[in-house]
């Protein structure tokens, strides 16, 4: 049986997504999310002449000739505080003493710093002779207001909401943080503090999940633990379509022999299972369910598979969602290149991911690679990527590293 | 007048700093949350000694012998799933076929893998005369109950809060999330979406360092603008005082002459000017305000200086509010090296942080790198951190970058 490449595999995920609507939201509230429409600067900025020095506003004509040996005494008419909001004029042959950023006074063209001056308050010595514009930042200089100033599709971070309120614009239209159901299932599995008997294990994917989805900036919806039979999986799957934009399921999808997860979808809908050449996280499977045909990702039920898979596939799901550029190749987008601070073993023929602790570009091989291990993966703050025709990996090698949401 | 160094003053801000107190959380409550004390295993991990492969469960020496060419065959008693919680025993001369991860029914110690097997179901040929404990997973071998699995002072990300549900600790005292005041001053500040008059501009600092509070995980308070007089300005302390945890002022504190913000600190507190060696951002002050003694950091008012400001010593605040182990060389903590794509020069004598987008390793440079250009930190993901020897940084040269919050 040929394996997808991660490639496909994303490509056909993102096949199946629709963006989210669009609503218009505050600034505030437009933190993390995606710019729907360009937004346009509703004013020039900066919005007035100001000045970049502390200093004195002057007609340059009127500091002719000035030097270190020779300055020009000038009449000093006031002060110019940065915030200044009143209509001032600078008279010929006279000056004001400004501050960096307030606005020029009409008439002004250039500002004398106060270093080539003798600071005085009431006539000031000048010992400069400037050109024209001299330490003026001139009206819309940076931006024009009508000018385009982030293109749809941007992730709205503290630095571009800055921007957009220089700019005036008060609020935005994002495209809806997507919600996103996460199910895990499995008789075995037991919420956090229970007494556990022979078998049982707490259900670590689910928690795992739902807080990758918060950190990921979208909104999750936890739901009960479906059994491990049909009806209850089957309602569980039916309230998740209902009420989320993707519905991540966890467990139930081994090549094995106990594969509800798997019955089922292939009654409510039209889900293809794949082994995809990873490691871990070969046995993906993604699809629509329901009416409405959501779009639905099937990870592994092993949490470091589970974990590998979240980034490689749900994290570029969430983008796309949000309409975001992305594509098959686009689960390599942002990882970062570092040095291997030692060596390890790899598998041909699959795109190994490998937990490392990445600090100061160097990645370290977290201990304890084995896929039930979570130990190490509270050590971990990245995945390697060891491409498929790399077996051995040796300290000094560089390596492209996935960090992990959160970390 | 000598500078202090970027070091120095961050030590003194966090010579202010008292950890918020500790409340107990759920896992899901507890992301991005900094443990208050060290996190115990309740349950070994793994919890029973389970398969490591699919194949068959043994007892060793009913194999004993068996190669490829000479198999032993053995009755198949049934099915072990994973998330099987009956308690089966294994009788000797007989086998169970096993899944990854499911129990190992009592009596057995090793694992033949179903490739070296003919797959049986009612009896099974195993062509491996496996030694004890082949492909078994011990109980307890990745964590024991008992055992510290995180120390107090590391921050809950998903990859940690999944260790900590598999451990069966459903919830972790973890310091409260600081609430952080935000006030700005200024006159000519006016809401976006004003129409703004003559040296009006909008007030995107408190939108910017809201964000970026919000961002670093913590709670913002954004409080009414002050105005610039000290009645207004002491009322907005006052009132933050009272109600957060770190207070945040942008603005008024120039070296000029119009400092309402250093006049009114200087009645209800002990707060020092500085001037830093770094640019931007040079202008900074600290101290406590108010009966409660709450810490204060004044942030210049300049947006890209206000940015700067709070990677370098906002965000190391946060994280010694919350416990972190932070010192005054932690503003440099997650600084990631990287190859200049372009040269640029830098100034003398102080540390200079210029925006770069970072991508794939390389950081290039940021047009418009003025502190008033607030266009391009739209696109700048990072500071590049250059020291104050250094005048010239040519393409590339390595830099370390840090990373801006929400990029």
């Amino acid at each position: 049986m040929s394996l997808r490449t991660i490639e496909e595999h994303l490509a056909a995920i993102l096949a199946t997504l629709r963006p989210t609507d669009v609503i218009e939201v505050t600034l505030v509230e437009a933190l993390g999310r995606t710019l729907a429409q360009p937004a346009v600067a509703q004013v020039d900025l900066p919005g007035f002449a100001n000045s970049a020095m502390d200093g004195y506003a002057v007609r340059a004509e009127d500091c002719a000739g000035a030097s270190e040996s020779a300055p020009v005494e000038l009449p000093v008419v006031g002060d110019i505080p940065a915030g200044d909001t009143r209509s001032l004029r600078l008279e010929p042959g006279t000056t004001w003493r400004i501050m960096t950023g307030a606005p020029l006074p009409d008439g002004a063209d250039a500002i004398v710093p106060v270093e080539l001056s003798d600071g005085g308050t009431q006539t000031a010595r000048l010992r400069l002779a400037p050109e024209a514009g001299l330490h003026v930042r001139s009206r819309g200089e940076d931006v024009r207001a009508g000018e385009e100033i982030l293109p749809a599709g941007v992730v709205l971070n503290p630095g571009r909401l800055a921007l957009l309120a220089a700019a005036n614009v008060p609020q935005v239209p994002v495209h809806r943080a997507p919600t996103v159901a996460v199910i895990s299932t499995g008789d075995e599995l037991q919420d956090a503090g229970s007494v556990l008997g022979h078998g049982q294990i707490v259900d670590s994917n689910s928690l795992m999940l739902t807080t990758l989805v918060l950190a990921a900036g979208a909104t999750p919806l936890r739901l009960p633990r479906a059994r491990d039979d049909g009806d209850s999986l089957r309602a569980r799957l039916a309230e998740a379509a209902a009420a989320a934009d993707l519905v991540l399921t966890t467990g139930g999808v081994s090549m094995g022999a106990y594969d509800t997860v798997k019955e089922v979808l292939s009654g409510i809908g039209t889900v293809t299972f794949a082994k995809v050449a990873m490691r871990p996280g070969m046995p993906q499977g993604h699809g629509v369910i329901g009416d409405q045909e959501r779009p639905i990702i099937t990870l592994p039920g092993n949490p470091l598979s589970a974990m590998v898979s979240f980034h490689v596939f749900v994290r570029p799901a969430l983008a796309a969602l949000q309409g975001q550029p992305v594509d098959g190749r686009s689960w390599r987008a942002g990882a970062v290149p570092a040095r291997a601070g030692a060596g390890w073993r790899s598998v041909s023929g699959k795109t190994e991911f490998t937990r490392v602790r990445l600090a100061d570009g160097e990645a370290w091989p977290a201990t304890g690679q084995g896929s039930h291990m979570v130990g190490a993966l509270a050590d971990a703050n990245a995945f390697a990527i060891v491409g498929p025709e790399t077996t051995e990996v040796s300290a000094g090698d560089e390596v492209h590293c996935i960090r992990l949401l959160g970390t």
